[in-house]
């Protein structure tokens, strides 16, 4: 392993958060929160996460659709100066900083500017977003592959998703709560019945956690509850959704130990 | 949450054991091997993650391809008749249950039969081990999205696979060793370049991890090793690979605290 620290400079660790239950860090990341002092975290990262890092200084570097936010170049200035200091840096990430979270241009910058990096992967949402409603992403027989997708940029999204086969993979989009017309167009466009399954999971990171599941069709007229318009979303579709349901009423899905969403019973009353 | 268990019936947690190394193993799965009596666990996972379950009983119920295994439905049985014998069973599979790890069937199985089952998800293969090869799945500017996949059943992966835009998103072909003809043949077609990036990570799961990065034309040339020709192995493909170069060069990569692969150097100096 190459090493660019100098006695006298800290590191820093670039580190996954997962989901939000503090629980789901890996072991290596609850160690690194522990003996960090310093820590940058992003809007996502749940508050129990980073009571973890007792000693730490902490900083909100938020990015967040929509809301003002500190630039890239500045969270990396920021991470090299704190770490030619000698302090030990946690650069906090939701999810896994490698799927859509930039960790990768991170790496590079601190890299470049002669400082040492380790990553410590975290559970991505991609997975674990799905998963807390109970959908599995592949399913013998249903799904023996997915796709994780951001819907922006629209254009790389729409050359995606408009070849995919209607059947045999599932579909995973990021924050795409803005995007599911977008989304729903795409896909029948690609060949998608509006009947195919479909499922929202909203703030799977934190306490309000919210689903639904229902089909393509209607994926667009779908409101979210007033109290958690705010919540950053997934939309998942593909024939593992209906999995999912059946998943629900089998076992319990802890992930950030919150009761998810809602039956198909009351699906019905609420859509008429 | 629904729970089917009574006084004398233990349950099962279905535990995504992660790439290998124990420390990335979730601190809700450290725990519950702590806590376990039974493990029944699969051929990839690793012994130091066994290890974590001192007073358990341990059983290898391992799938691997080409070698013997114990059927799904045995499988199942197991689970259930252990549980229903007040034990508390840990179902140990390797990288995260959900991502062709048939968690799916095995949580349908135990619902059916009224046990207990708790999922607790896990580092996916299909995001640390293109990692720990230094290669991110998504990177912005080159890639926006991945896709997940097993190379089996055939006919599916050719359908996705024929189809995929050959910029902007990366394809992971987990267990994907024995298919890389096939890959590089269904990617050509469906308009790859043949000097597309791609890579190789093999045993990203244990202590005699390897890798390999070049290009489609030459992925199912490349000799493994003969001392690995028996690890499991993903193949990545998508310009990604190449960050994965310029991020090795800066970074270390603790994914089983190994250091992995050729350089580009090395490679060149092998391939002539």
């Amino acid at each position: 392993m190459l090493k660019y620290s100098s006695p006298r400079t800290g590191k820093v660790v670039l580190v996954g958060a997962g989901p939000g239950d503090p629980d789901l860090l890996t072991v290596r990341a609850a160690r690194a929160l522990e003996a960090a002092d310093v820590v940058l975290y992003d809007a996502l990262v749940d508050a129990r996460v980073l009571a973890l890092a007792p000693r730490a200084a902490k900083f909100s570097v938020g990015k967040r659709a929509g809301a003002a936010s500190v630039a890239q170049e500045s969270i990396n200035g920021i991470m090299i100066r704190t770490a030619r200091s000698g302090r030990n840096v946690v650069r906090l990430k939701a999810g896994d900083p490698f799927v859509l979270g930039r960790g990768g241009e991170e790496v590079l910058a601190l890299g470049a500017a002669g400082i040492e990096v380790e990553v410590v992967p975290g559970l991505s949402s991609a997975l674990s977003g799905p998963l807390a409603a109970g959908i599995p992403v592949t399913h013998r027989g249903v799904a023996a592959s997915f796709v994780v997708a951001s819907a922006v940029p629209e254009e790389r999204f729409v050359r995606l998703a408009e070849r995919l086969p209607s059947k045999g993979t599932t579909l995973v989009v990021l924050m795409g709560l803005a995007s599911r017309e977008l989304i729903r167009d795409t896909l029948v466009r690609a060949g998608f019945s509006l009947d195919t399954p479909a499922a929202i999971v909203a703030g799977a990171h934190g306490p309000r956690a919210w689903h639904w599941s229902g089909t393509l069709g209607v994926l667009p007229e779908i409101q979210l509850p007033e109290d958690r318009a705010d919540l950053p979303g997934i939309v998942v579709v593909g024939d593992v959704v209906e999995v999912g349901e059946a998943m629900r009423s089998h076992a319990s899905f802890r992930v950030d130990d919150v009761e998810l969403g809602m039956t198909k019973e009351e699906e019905r009353r609420v859509l008429g």
